[in-house]
Protein backbone atom coordinates (compact mmCIF):
# COMPACT_ATOMS: atom_id res chain seq x y z
CA UNK A 1 0.00 0.00 0.00
CA UNK A 2 2.67 2.34 0.79
CA UNK A 3 4.35 1.90 -2.57
CA UNK A 4 1.06 2.28 -4.71
CA UNK A 5 0.87 5.96 -2.26
CA UNK A 6 4.55 6.78 -3.71
CA UNK A 7 3.67 5.83 -7.42
CA UNK A 8 0.27 7.55 -6.70
CA UNK A 9 1.79 11.03 -6.08
CA UNK A 10 4.62 10.76 -8.54
CA UNK A 11 2.09 10.18 -11.56
CA UNK A 12 0.06 13.20 -9.85
CA UNK A 13 2.71 15.53 -10.27
CA UNK A 14 4.49 14.30 -13.43
CA UNK A 15 0.65 14.16 -14.88
CA UNK A 16 1.42 18.18 -15.72
CA UNK A 17 4.28 17.69 -18.35
CA UNK A 18 5.85 14.25 -19.30
CA UNK A 19 4.39 11.00 -17.62
CA UNK A 20 6.58 8.21 -16.45
CA UNK A 21 7.16 5.23 -18.46
CA UNK A 22 8.31 2.08 -17.39
CA UNK A 23 9.96 -0.08 -20.05
CA UNK A 24 10.97 -3.38 -18.20
CA UNK A 25 12.97 -6.76 -19.86
CA UNK A 26 12.35 -10.17 -18.06
CA UNK A 27 14.49 -12.93 -19.13
CA UNK A 28 14.83 -16.65 -19.17
CA UNK A 29 15.46 -16.53 -14.71
CA UNK A 30 12.03 -15.56 -14.18
CA UNK A 31 10.32 -16.77 -17.55
CA UNK A 32 11.35 -20.16 -16.92
CA UNK A 33 9.86 -20.82 -13.14
CA UNK A 34 5.96 -20.67 -12.97
CA UNK A 35 6.62 -19.75 -9.42
CA UNK A 36 8.69 -16.98 -10.04
CA UNK A 37 7.23 -15.46 -12.93
CA UNK A 38 3.66 -15.33 -11.20
CA UNK A 39 5.45 -13.49 -8.19
CA UNK A 40 6.86 -10.94 -10.48
CA UNK A 41 3.70 -10.21 -12.31
CA UNK A 42 1.76 -9.98 -9.25
CA UNK A 43 4.21 -7.40 -7.98
CA UNK A 44 4.69 -5.79 -11.56
CA UNK A 45 0.78 -5.35 -11.28
CA UNK A 46 0.82 -3.32 -8.26
CA UNK A 47 3.12 -0.27 -10.39
CA UNK A 48 0.60 2.46 -11.09
CA UNK A 49 0.91 4.07 -15.00
CA UNK A 50 2.48 3.38 -17.93
CA UNK A 51 4.37 0.02 -18.19
CA UNK A 52 5.67 -1.48 -21.24
CA UNK A 53 6.96 -5.66 -20.80
CA UNK A 54 9.91 -7.06 -23.22
CA UNK A 55 10.28 -10.97 -22.56
CA UNK A 56 12.74 -13.09 -23.63
CA UNK A 57 12.15 -17.03 -23.73
CA UNK A 58 14.98 -18.40 -25.17
CA UNK A 59 15.04 -21.68 -22.70
CA UNK A 60 11.73 -22.99 -22.93
CA UNK A 61 11.99 -22.42 -27.32
CA UNK A 62 15.19 -24.28 -26.77
CA UNK A 63 13.29 -26.97 -24.94
CA UNK A 64 10.57 -27.23 -27.54
CA UNK A 65 13.21 -27.66 -30.73
CA UNK A 66 14.84 -30.32 -28.46
CA UNK A 67 11.40 -32.04 -28.20
CA UNK A 68 10.70 -31.83 -31.65
CA UNK A 69 14.19 -32.75 -32.41
CA UNK A 70 15.31 -29.76 -34.31
CA UNK A 71 18.72 -29.16 -33.69
CA UNK A 72 19.61 -25.82 -32.72
CA UNK A 73 23.07 -24.04 -33.87
CA UNK A 74 24.57 -21.39 -31.38
CA UNK A 75 27.21 -19.55 -32.61
CA UNK A 76 28.66 -16.95 -29.71
CA UNK A 77 25.51 -17.37 -27.81
CA UNK A 78 23.20 -16.18 -30.14
CA UNK A 79 20.73 -18.41 -32.00
CA UNK A 80 21.09 -19.06 -35.60
CA UNK A 81 17.18 -18.51 -36.87
CA UNK A 82 16.41 -20.96 -39.40
CA UNK A 83 12.85 -21.49 -40.90
CA UNK A 84 12.02 -24.47 -38.13
CA UNK A 85 13.97 -22.33 -35.33
CA UNK A 86 11.67 -19.07 -36.46
CA UNK A 87 8.45 -21.21 -36.30
CA UNK A 88 9.52 -22.57 -32.88
CA UNK A 89 10.23 -19.05 -31.32
CA UNK A 90 7.28 -17.65 -32.43
CA UNK A 91 5.38 -20.32 -31.01
CA UNK A 92 7.00 -19.79 -28.23
CA UNK A 93 7.41 -16.18 -27.86
CA UNK A 94 3.95 -14.50 -29.30
CA UNK A 95 2.08 -17.62 -28.45
CA UNK A 96 2.75 -19.19 -24.96
CA UNK A 97 4.42 -17.23 -22.84
CA UNK A 98 3.08 -13.72 -24.55
CA UNK A 99 -0.53 -14.92 -23.72
CA UNK A 100 0.28 -16.23 -20.41
CA UNK A 101 1.90 -13.21 -19.31
CA UNK A 102 -1.49 -11.44 -20.68
CA UNK A 103 -3.70 -13.94 -18.81
CA UNK A 104 -2.04 -13.29 -15.32
CA UNK A 105 -1.75 -9.85 -15.81
CA UNK A 106 -5.44 -9.58 -16.30
CA UNK A 107 -5.99 -12.15 -13.53
CA UNK A 108 -4.30 -9.34 -11.05
CA UNK A 109 -6.49 -6.95 -12.36
CA UNK A 110 -3.85 -5.21 -14.52
CA UNK A 111 -5.09 -4.21 -17.87
CA UNK A 112 -2.35 -5.52 -20.94
CA UNK A 113 -2.33 -6.53 -24.37
CA UNK A 114 0.14 -8.54 -26.16
CA UNK A 115 2.16 -7.12 -29.56
CA UNK A 116 4.95 -8.98 -31.43
CA UNK A 117 6.58 -5.91 -33.94
CA UNK A 118 4.37 -6.99 -36.61
CA UNK A 119 0.98 -6.29 -34.53
CA UNK A 120 0.22 -2.44 -36.04
CA UNK A 121 3.48 -2.71 -37.22
CA UNK A 122 4.84 -1.95 -33.91
CA UNK A 123 8.47 -2.48 -34.96
CA UNK A 124 10.10 -3.14 -38.22
CA UNK A 125 13.56 -4.65 -39.10
CA UNK A 126 15.81 -5.56 -41.54
CA UNK A 127 17.26 -9.58 -41.91
CA UNK A 128 20.44 -9.28 -40.69
CA UNK A 129 22.81 -9.82 -43.61
CA UNK A 130 26.17 -12.34 -42.99
CA UNK A 131 27.65 -9.41 -44.37
CA UNK A 132 26.90 -7.22 -41.41
CA UNK A 133 27.77 -9.62 -38.80
CA UNK A 134 31.55 -11.45 -39.40
CA UNK A 135 30.25 -13.26 -42.10
CA UNK A 136 27.84 -15.43 -39.89
CA UNK A 137 24.76 -16.20 -40.86
CA UNK A 138 22.12 -15.95 -38.76
CA UNK A 139 19.38 -16.91 -40.48
CA UNK A 140 15.87 -14.93 -39.41
CA UNK A 141 17.15 -12.87 -37.61
CA UNK A 142 16.08 -9.19 -37.20
CA UNK A 143 17.81 -6.00 -36.72
CA UNK A 144 15.37 -2.92 -35.85
CA UNK A 145 15.18 -0.34 -37.78
CA UNK A 146 11.81 1.75 -36.56
CA UNK A 147 9.52 1.96 -33.76
CA UNK A 148 5.98 2.99 -34.61
CA UNK A 149 5.30 4.34 -31.11
CA UNK A 150 1.60 5.54 -32.49
CA UNK A 151 0.82 1.88 -32.37
CA UNK A 152 0.75 1.75 -28.66
CA UNK A 153 0.41 4.99 -27.67
CA UNK A 154 -3.33 5.33 -27.29
CA UNK A 155 -3.00 1.77 -25.08
CA UNK A 156 -0.42 3.48 -22.77
CA UNK A 157 -2.42 6.61 -22.48
CA UNK A 158 -5.53 4.07 -21.29
CA UNK A 159 -3.22 2.36 -18.77
CA UNK A 160 -3.10 -0.90 -20.92
CA UNK A 161 0.61 -2.56 -20.33
CA UNK A 162 1.80 -3.83 -23.65
CA UNK A 163 3.64 -7.14 -23.40
CA UNK A 164 5.98 -7.49 -25.98
CA UNK A 165 7.87 -10.76 -27.63
CA UNK A 166 10.61 -10.68 -29.13
CA UNK A 167 9.71 -11.32 -32.76
CA UNK A 168 9.47 -8.03 -35.43
CA UNK A 169 8.64 -8.44 -39.21
CA UNK A 170 10.56 -6.57 -42.06
CA UNK A 171 6.74 -5.24 -43.69
CA UNK A 172 7.24 -7.66 -46.48
CA UNK A 173 5.52 -10.53 -44.68
CA UNK A 174 8.43 -11.88 -43.26
CA UNK A 175 8.66 -12.64 -39.26
CA UNK A 176 12.08 -12.11 -37.72
CA UNK A 177 13.77 -12.78 -34.38
CA UNK A 178 15.27 -10.06 -32.45
CA UNK A 179 16.86 -9.95 -29.59
CA UNK A 180 14.66 -8.77 -26.19
CA UNK A 181 17.39 -6.61 -24.81
CA UNK A 182 17.26 -4.77 -28.06
CA UNK A 183 13.72 -4.91 -28.11
CA UNK A 184 13.33 -3.17 -25.10
CA UNK A 185 16.42 -0.67 -25.89
CA UNK A 186 14.33 0.23 -29.02
CA UNK A 187 11.45 0.84 -27.60
CA UNK A 188 12.73 2.76 -24.50
CA UNK A 189 14.95 5.06 -26.66
CA UNK A 190 11.53 5.79 -29.24
CA UNK A 191 9.59 6.63 -26.55
CA UNK A 192 11.93 9.03 -24.93
CA UNK A 193 10.45 12.27 -26.28
CA UNK A 194 7.04 11.58 -25.33
CA UNK A 195 7.64 10.16 -21.33
CA UNK A 196 10.12 10.26 -18.74
CA UNK A 197 11.73 6.57 -19.80
CA UNK A 198 12.79 4.57 -17.67
CA UNK A 199 14.62 1.20 -18.61
CA UNK A 200 15.23 -1.63 -16.33
CA UNK A 201 16.67 -4.79 -16.92
CA UNK A 202 16.17 -7.85 -15.13
CA UNK A 203 18.98 -10.06 -14.67
CA UNK A 204 20.17 -12.99 -12.22
CA UNK A 205 22.10 -9.89 -10.20
CA UNK A 206 20.89 -7.89 -7.74
CA UNK A 207 22.98 -4.98 -9.69
CA UNK A 208 26.24 -4.39 -11.14
CA UNK A 209 28.78 -5.40 -8.76
CA UNK A 210 32.11 -4.55 -7.47
CA UNK A 211 33.02 -8.07 -6.38
CA UNK A 212 31.02 -10.65 -9.13
CA UNK A 213 31.18 -13.08 -6.14
CA UNK A 214 29.01 -10.75 -3.57
CA UNK A 215 25.71 -10.04 -4.55
CA UNK A 216 25.63 -7.57 -1.95
CA UNK A 217 28.40 -5.34 -3.46
CA UNK A 218 26.07 -3.47 -5.48
CA UNK A 219 26.90 -0.64 -7.24
CA UNK A 220 23.98 1.94 -6.51
CA UNK A 221 24.33 4.28 -9.25
CA UNK A 222 26.71 5.26 -12.25
CA UNK A 223 27.25 7.97 -14.09
CA UNK A 224 29.94 8.48 -17.04
CA UNK A 225 32.61 9.64 -14.76
CA UNK A 226 32.22 6.73 -12.26
CA UNK A 227 32.05 4.28 -15.34
CA UNK A 228 35.56 6.06 -16.70
CA UNK A 229 36.70 5.22 -13.46
CA UNK A 230 35.27 1.69 -13.13
CA UNK A 231 36.97 0.86 -16.57
CA UNK A 232 40.51 2.54 -15.81
CA UNK A 233 41.04 0.69 -12.32
CA UNK A 234 39.55 -2.23 -13.88
CA UNK A 235 37.06 -2.54 -10.48
CA UNK A 236 34.08 -4.03 -12.64
CA UNK A 237 34.29 -7.76 -14.69
CA UNK A 238 34.42 -7.41 -18.25
CA UNK A 239 30.98 -9.17 -19.10
CA UNK A 240 29.42 -5.98 -17.77
CA UNK A 241 31.23 -3.37 -19.62
CA UNK A 242 28.75 -3.21 -23.14
CA UNK A 243 25.87 -3.67 -21.40
CA UNK A 244 26.79 -0.39 -19.45
CA UNK A 245 28.12 0.85 -22.88
CA UNK A 246 24.62 0.10 -24.16
CA UNK A 247 23.03 1.72 -21.11
CA UNK A 248 24.95 5.07 -22.17
CA UNK A 249 23.72 4.75 -25.66
CA UNK A 250 20.01 4.49 -24.07
CA UNK A 251 20.66 7.58 -21.81
CA UNK A 252 22.13 9.58 -25.27
CA UNK A 253 19.35 8.67 -26.82
CA UNK A 254 16.71 10.05 -24.91
CA UNK A 255 15.97 7.73 -22.22
CA UNK A 256 16.25 8.99 -18.40
CA UNK A 257 17.81 6.23 -16.37
CA UNK A 258 18.64 2.54 -16.87
CA UNK A 259 18.23 0.42 -13.57
CA UNK A 260 19.66 -3.29 -13.93
CA UNK A 261 18.39 -5.35 -11.17
CA UNK A 262 16.91 -9.10 -10.11
CA UNK A 263 13.31 -9.14 -11.19
CA UNK A 264 12.33 -10.20 -7.99
CA UNK A 265 13.11 -6.60 -6.67
CA UNK A 266 10.87 -5.09 -8.95
CA UNK A 267 8.84 -2.96 -6.79
CA UNK A 268 12.40 -1.23 -5.49
CA UNK A 269 13.98 -1.20 -8.72
CA UNK A 270 11.15 1.38 -10.34
CA UNK A 271 12.33 3.13 -7.28
CA UNK A 272 15.75 3.08 -7.62
CA UNK A 273 15.90 1.59 -4.46
CA UNK A 274 17.55 -1.47 -5.29
CA UNK A 275 19.92 -2.54 -8.36
CA UNK A 276 22.18 -0.48 -9.88
CA UNK A 277 20.73 2.98 -11.57
CA UNK A 278 23.22 4.14 -14.47
CA UNK A 279 22.75 7.62 -15.60
CA UNK A 280 23.94 10.48 -16.85
CA UNK A 281 24.89 13.75 -14.70
CA UNK B 1 -10.50 -0.86 -58.93
CA UNK B 2 -13.51 -1.06 -59.74
CA UNK B 3 -14.01 -3.17 -56.64
CA UNK B 4 -12.55 -0.34 -54.40
CA UNK B 5 -14.61 2.08 -55.40
CA UNK B 6 -17.84 0.18 -54.37
CA UNK B 7 -16.63 0.37 -51.05
CA UNK B 8 -15.90 3.34 -50.73
CA UNK B 9 -18.89 4.81 -51.88
CA UNK B 10 -20.35 2.59 -49.80
CA UNK B 11 -18.32 4.23 -46.29
CA UNK B 12 -19.37 7.23 -47.40
CA UNK B 13 -23.11 6.77 -47.72
CA UNK B 14 -23.07 5.07 -44.21
CA UNK B 15 -20.47 7.21 -42.49
CA UNK B 16 -23.17 9.70 -41.35
CA UNK B 17 -24.79 6.80 -39.25
CA UNK B 18 -23.31 3.15 -38.51
CA UNK B 19 -20.21 2.23 -40.26
CA UNK B 20 -19.75 -1.49 -42.13
CA UNK B 21 -18.16 -3.51 -40.03
CA UNK B 22 -17.17 -7.36 -41.73
CA UNK B 23 -16.49 -10.20 -39.43
CA UNK B 24 -14.75 -12.89 -41.53
CA UNK B 25 -14.19 -16.29 -40.15
CA UNK B 26 -11.37 -18.74 -42.15
CA UNK B 27 -10.83 -22.18 -41.55
CA UNK B 28 -8.36 -24.79 -41.80
CA UNK B 29 -8.94 -25.19 -45.41
CA UNK B 30 -7.20 -21.92 -46.58
CA UNK B 31 -4.92 -21.75 -43.31
CA UNK B 32 -3.44 -25.40 -43.84
CA UNK B 33 -2.54 -24.23 -47.76
CA UNK B 34 -0.13 -21.83 -48.00
CA UNK B 35 -0.61 -20.52 -51.13
CA UNK B 36 -4.48 -20.18 -50.76
CA UNK B 37 -3.84 -17.88 -47.50
CA UNK B 38 -1.40 -15.86 -49.24
CA UNK B 39 -3.85 -15.02 -51.90
CA UNK B 40 -6.78 -14.96 -49.35
CA UNK B 41 -4.86 -12.03 -47.22
CA UNK B 42 -4.26 -10.24 -50.75
CA UNK B 43 -7.57 -10.18 -51.60
CA UNK B 44 -9.01 -9.53 -48.22
CA UNK B 45 -6.56 -6.30 -48.17
CA UNK B 46 -7.96 -4.90 -50.55
CA UNK B 47 -11.81 -4.43 -48.41
CA UNK B 48 -11.86 -0.89 -47.82
CA UNK B 49 -13.25 -0.11 -43.97
CA UNK B 50 -13.80 -2.17 -40.52
CA UNK B 51 -12.87 -5.62 -40.65
CA UNK B 52 -12.48 -8.46 -37.69
CA UNK B 53 -10.68 -11.62 -39.13
CA UNK B 54 -11.01 -14.87 -36.98
CA UNK B 55 -9.31 -17.54 -37.37
CA UNK B 56 -8.94 -21.21 -36.90
CA UNK B 57 -6.03 -23.80 -37.18
CA UNK B 58 -6.73 -27.02 -36.12
CA UNK B 59 -4.94 -28.89 -38.56
CA UNK B 60 -1.71 -27.33 -37.61
CA UNK B 61 -2.17 -27.83 -33.95
CA UNK B 62 -2.85 -31.86 -34.52
CA UNK B 63 0.18 -31.93 -36.74
CA UNK B 64 2.10 -30.51 -34.23
CA UNK B 65 1.02 -32.50 -31.48
CA UNK B 66 1.51 -35.48 -34.03
CA UNK B 67 5.28 -34.25 -33.95
CA UNK B 68 5.22 -33.92 -29.88
CA UNK B 69 4.02 -37.05 -29.80
CA UNK B 70 0.99 -36.08 -28.04
CA UNK B 71 -2.04 -37.64 -28.48
CA UNK B 72 -5.21 -35.97 -29.26
CA UNK B 73 -8.59 -37.05 -28.27
CA UNK B 74 -11.63 -35.69 -30.43
CA UNK B 75 -15.42 -36.36 -29.18
CA UNK B 76 -17.95 -35.08 -31.44
CA UNK B 77 -15.78 -33.67 -33.99
CA UNK B 78 -14.04 -31.13 -30.53
CA UNK B 79 -10.63 -31.67 -29.28
CA UNK B 80 -10.54 -32.82 -25.78
CA UNK B 81 -7.86 -29.23 -24.15
CA UNK B 82 -5.72 -30.93 -21.94
CA UNK B 83 -2.87 -28.93 -20.25
CA UNK B 84 -0.44 -30.18 -22.90
CA UNK B 85 -2.79 -29.82 -25.47
CA UNK B 86 -3.58 -26.14 -24.05
CA UNK B 87 -0.17 -25.03 -24.64
CA UNK B 88 -0.20 -26.67 -28.52
CA UNK B 89 -2.97 -24.88 -29.66
CA UNK B 90 -2.02 -21.84 -27.81
CA UNK B 91 1.30 -21.68 -29.72
CA UNK B 92 -0.14 -22.77 -33.20
CA UNK B 93 -3.24 -20.40 -33.05
CA UNK B 94 -1.55 -17.17 -31.12
CA UNK B 95 1.70 -17.50 -32.29
CA UNK B 96 2.31 -19.21 -35.45
CA UNK B 97 -1.04 -18.70 -37.63
CA UNK B 98 -1.91 -15.44 -35.69
CA UNK B 99 1.41 -13.18 -36.29
CA UNK B 100 2.04 -14.75 -39.81
CA UNK B 101 -1.51 -13.74 -40.74
CA UNK B 102 -0.80 -9.61 -39.32
CA UNK B 103 2.62 -9.78 -41.05
CA UNK B 104 0.96 -10.82 -44.04
CA UNK B 105 -1.60 -7.82 -44.13
CA UNK B 106 0.91 -5.54 -43.31
CA UNK B 107 3.09 -6.69 -46.46
CA UNK B 108 -0.43 -6.10 -48.35
CA UNK B 109 -0.56 -2.60 -46.87
CA UNK B 110 -3.35 -3.58 -44.61
CA UNK B 111 -2.86 -2.59 -40.90
CA UNK B 112 -3.66 -5.32 -38.97
CA UNK B 113 -3.16 -6.87 -35.34
CA UNK B 114 -3.37 -10.01 -33.64
CA UNK B 115 -5.54 -10.52 -30.75
CA UNK B 116 -6.50 -13.39 -28.33
CA UNK B 117 -9.70 -13.35 -25.62
CA UNK B 118 -7.07 -12.45 -22.81
CA UNK B 119 -5.25 -9.53 -25.24
CA UNK B 120 -6.91 -6.03 -23.76
CA UNK B 121 -9.90 -8.90 -22.32
CA UNK B 122 -11.68 -8.71 -25.55
CA UNK B 123 -13.37 -12.53 -25.02
CA UNK B 124 -13.75 -13.55 -21.53
CA UNK B 125 -15.14 -16.98 -21.11
CA UNK B 126 -15.62 -20.14 -18.49
CA UNK B 127 -14.23 -23.44 -18.66
CA UNK B 128 -17.07 -25.84 -19.68
CA UNK B 129 -18.43 -28.06 -16.82
CA UNK B 130 -18.59 -31.56 -18.01
CA UNK B 131 -21.60 -31.42 -16.91
CA UNK B 132 -23.19 -28.87 -18.90
CA UNK B 133 -21.84 -31.62 -22.06
CA UNK B 134 -23.26 -34.76 -21.50
CA UNK B 135 -21.03 -35.12 -18.97
CA UNK B 136 -17.89 -35.48 -21.31
CA UNK B 137 -14.89 -33.81 -20.03
CA UNK B 138 -13.43 -31.52 -22.79
CA UNK B 139 -10.73 -30.02 -20.81
CA UNK B 140 -9.81 -26.14 -21.23
CA UNK B 141 -12.69 -25.79 -23.79
CA UNK B 142 -13.82 -21.93 -23.12
CA UNK B 143 -17.60 -20.88 -23.21
CA UNK B 144 -17.81 -17.46 -23.97
CA UNK B 145 -19.51 -15.28 -21.46
CA UNK B 146 -18.72 -11.60 -22.37
CA UNK B 147 -16.78 -9.74 -25.41
CA UNK B 148 -15.46 -6.24 -24.82
CA UNK B 149 -16.09 -4.52 -27.38
CA UNK B 150 -14.22 -0.98 -25.74
CA UNK B 151 -11.40 -3.22 -26.43
CA UNK B 152 -11.13 -3.31 -30.17
CA UNK B 153 -13.10 -0.12 -30.65
CA UNK B 154 -10.65 2.39 -30.88
CA UNK B 155 -8.43 0.49 -33.09
CA UNK B 156 -11.33 -0.20 -35.73
CA UNK B 157 -12.13 3.64 -35.92
CA UNK B 158 -8.50 3.97 -37.38
CA UNK B 159 -9.04 1.13 -40.09
CA UNK B 160 -6.60 -1.30 -38.13
CA UNK B 161 -7.72 -4.72 -38.85
CA UNK B 162 -8.13 -6.97 -35.83
CA UNK B 163 -6.81 -10.41 -36.49
CA UNK B 164 -8.51 -13.16 -33.29
CA UNK B 165 -7.03 -16.28 -32.41
CA UNK B 166 -9.65 -18.37 -30.73
CA UNK B 167 -8.08 -18.62 -27.44
CA UNK B 168 -9.89 -16.97 -24.54
CA UNK B 169 -9.34 -16.30 -20.89
CA UNK B 170 -11.35 -16.52 -17.71
CA UNK B 171 -10.29 -13.48 -16.33
CA UNK B 172 -8.25 -15.63 -13.25
CA UNK B 173 -5.52 -16.52 -15.30
CA UNK B 174 -6.25 -19.25 -17.20
CA UNK B 175 -6.28 -19.66 -21.06
CA UNK B 176 -8.94 -21.64 -22.90
CA UNK B 177 -9.13 -22.89 -26.08
CA UNK B 178 -12.78 -22.27 -27.87
CA UNK B 179 -14.33 -22.45 -31.21
CA UNK B 180 -13.41 -20.03 -33.75
CA UNK B 181 -16.89 -20.37 -35.65
CA UNK B 182 -18.42 -19.28 -31.80
CA UNK B 183 -15.79 -16.54 -31.33
CA UNK B 184 -16.63 -15.19 -34.91
CA UNK B 185 -20.01 -14.70 -33.96
CA UNK B 186 -20.07 -13.44 -30.24
CA UNK B 187 -17.76 -10.41 -31.75
CA UNK B 188 -20.01 -9.82 -34.35
CA UNK B 189 -23.05 -10.01 -32.41
CA UNK B 190 -21.43 -8.28 -29.33
CA UNK B 191 -20.43 -5.40 -32.27
CA UNK B 192 -23.94 -5.57 -33.12
CA UNK B 193 -25.53 -2.02 -31.61
CA UNK B 194 -22.02 -0.20 -33.14
CA UNK B 195 -21.84 -1.08 -36.90
CA UNK B 196 -23.80 -2.75 -39.54
CA UNK B 197 -22.10 -6.05 -39.24
CA UNK B 198 -22.08 -8.68 -41.61
CA UNK B 199 -20.62 -12.16 -40.34
CA UNK B 200 -19.13 -13.54 -43.38
CA UNK B 201 -18.34 -17.78 -42.74
CA UNK B 202 -15.65 -18.69 -45.47
CA UNK B 203 -15.77 -22.58 -45.85
CA UNK B 204 -14.58 -25.26 -48.47
CA UNK B 205 -18.43 -25.18 -50.53
CA UNK B 206 -19.52 -22.10 -52.42
CA UNK B 207 -22.33 -22.05 -50.15
CA UNK B 208 -25.94 -23.86 -48.89
CA UNK B 209 -26.28 -25.80 -51.77
CA UNK B 210 -29.53 -27.18 -52.90
CA UNK B 211 -27.39 -30.17 -54.14
CA UNK B 212 -25.03 -30.70 -51.61
CA UNK B 213 -22.78 -33.17 -54.95
CA UNK B 214 -23.65 -29.53 -56.99
CA UNK B 215 -21.25 -26.60 -56.03
CA UNK B 216 -23.17 -24.32 -58.43
CA UNK B 217 -26.54 -25.16 -56.67
CA UNK B 218 -26.18 -21.95 -54.46
CA UNK B 219 -28.80 -20.59 -52.76
CA UNK B 220 -28.27 -17.05 -53.23
CA UNK B 221 -30.41 -15.85 -50.33
CA UNK B 222 -32.17 -17.41 -47.66
CA UNK B 223 -34.80 -15.90 -44.87
CA UNK B 224 -36.72 -17.45 -42.24
CA UNK B 225 -39.67 -18.01 -44.35
CA UNK B 226 -37.61 -19.95 -46.91
CA UNK B 227 -35.82 -21.93 -44.41
CA UNK B 228 -38.73 -22.97 -42.83
CA UNK B 229 -40.15 -24.06 -46.51
CA UNK B 230 -36.16 -25.90 -46.89
CA UNK B 231 -36.44 -27.68 -43.87
CA UNK B 232 -40.42 -28.82 -44.49
CA UNK B 233 -39.51 -30.05 -47.85
CA UNK B 234 -36.20 -31.20 -46.53
CA UNK B 235 -34.94 -29.80 -49.53
CA UNK B 236 -31.00 -29.21 -47.50
CA UNK B 237 -28.88 -31.40 -46.04
CA UNK B 238 -29.13 -32.41 -42.55
CA UNK B 239 -25.83 -31.36 -41.64
CA UNK B 240 -26.36 -27.36 -43.00
CA UNK B 241 -29.54 -26.90 -40.66
CA UNK B 242 -27.51 -26.32 -37.44
CA UNK B 243 -25.32 -23.79 -39.39
CA UNK B 244 -28.55 -21.98 -40.61
CA UNK B 245 -30.06 -21.98 -36.88
CA UNK B 246 -26.96 -20.41 -35.49
CA UNK B 247 -26.91 -17.64 -38.76
CA UNK B 248 -30.91 -16.82 -37.45
CA UNK B 249 -29.56 -16.39 -33.60
CA UNK B 250 -26.95 -14.15 -35.11
CA UNK B 251 -29.43 -12.35 -36.57
CA UNK B 252 -31.78 -11.97 -33.75
CA UNK B 253 -28.75 -10.33 -31.79
CA UNK B 254 -28.08 -7.84 -33.62
CA UNK B 255 -25.71 -8.99 -36.86
CA UNK B 256 -27.54 -7.88 -40.60
CA UNK B 257 -26.14 -10.25 -42.90
CA UNK B 258 -24.43 -13.96 -42.07
CA UNK B 259 -22.88 -14.82 -45.80
CA UNK B 260 -21.89 -18.30 -46.32
CA UNK B 261 -19.32 -19.06 -48.94
CA UNK B 262 -15.83 -19.89 -50.26
CA UNK B 263 -12.80 -17.80 -49.13
CA UNK B 264 -11.60 -17.41 -52.73
CA UNK B 265 -14.45 -15.46 -53.06
CA UNK B 266 -14.40 -13.58 -50.34
CA UNK B 267 -14.54 -9.93 -52.14
CA UNK B 268 -17.66 -10.84 -54.04
CA UNK B 269 -18.81 -12.04 -50.54
CA UNK B 270 -18.52 -8.97 -49.22
CA UNK B 271 -20.78 -7.70 -51.83
CA UNK B 272 -23.14 -10.47 -51.47
CA UNK B 273 -22.41 -11.14 -54.87
CA UNK B 274 -21.46 -15.05 -54.22
CA UNK B 275 -22.22 -17.57 -51.20
CA UNK B 276 -25.72 -17.46 -49.50
CA UNK B 277 -26.86 -14.19 -47.92
CA UNK B 278 -28.74 -15.25 -44.63
CA UNK B 279 -31.08 -12.32 -43.38
CA UNK B 280 -34.40 -11.55 -41.28
CA UNK B 281 -36.76 -10.62 -43.76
Amino acid sequence: MQDQQIYDSNAAAKKAVKEALFVVKIGGNIIDNAEKLENFLQQFSTIKGKKILVHGGGKLATQLAKDLGIEQEMVEGRRITDAATLKIVTMVYAGYINKNIVAQLQANGNNAIGFTGADANLIKAHKRLASASKGIDYGFVGDVDEVNTAAIKPLLEQDITIVVAPITHDGNGQLLNTNADTIAQSIATAMGNQYHVSLLYCFEKSGVLLDANDDESVIPTIDQAYFKKLKEEQLIFAGMIPKLENAFTALEKGVEKVIIGKAESILDLVQAKAGTTIQNN
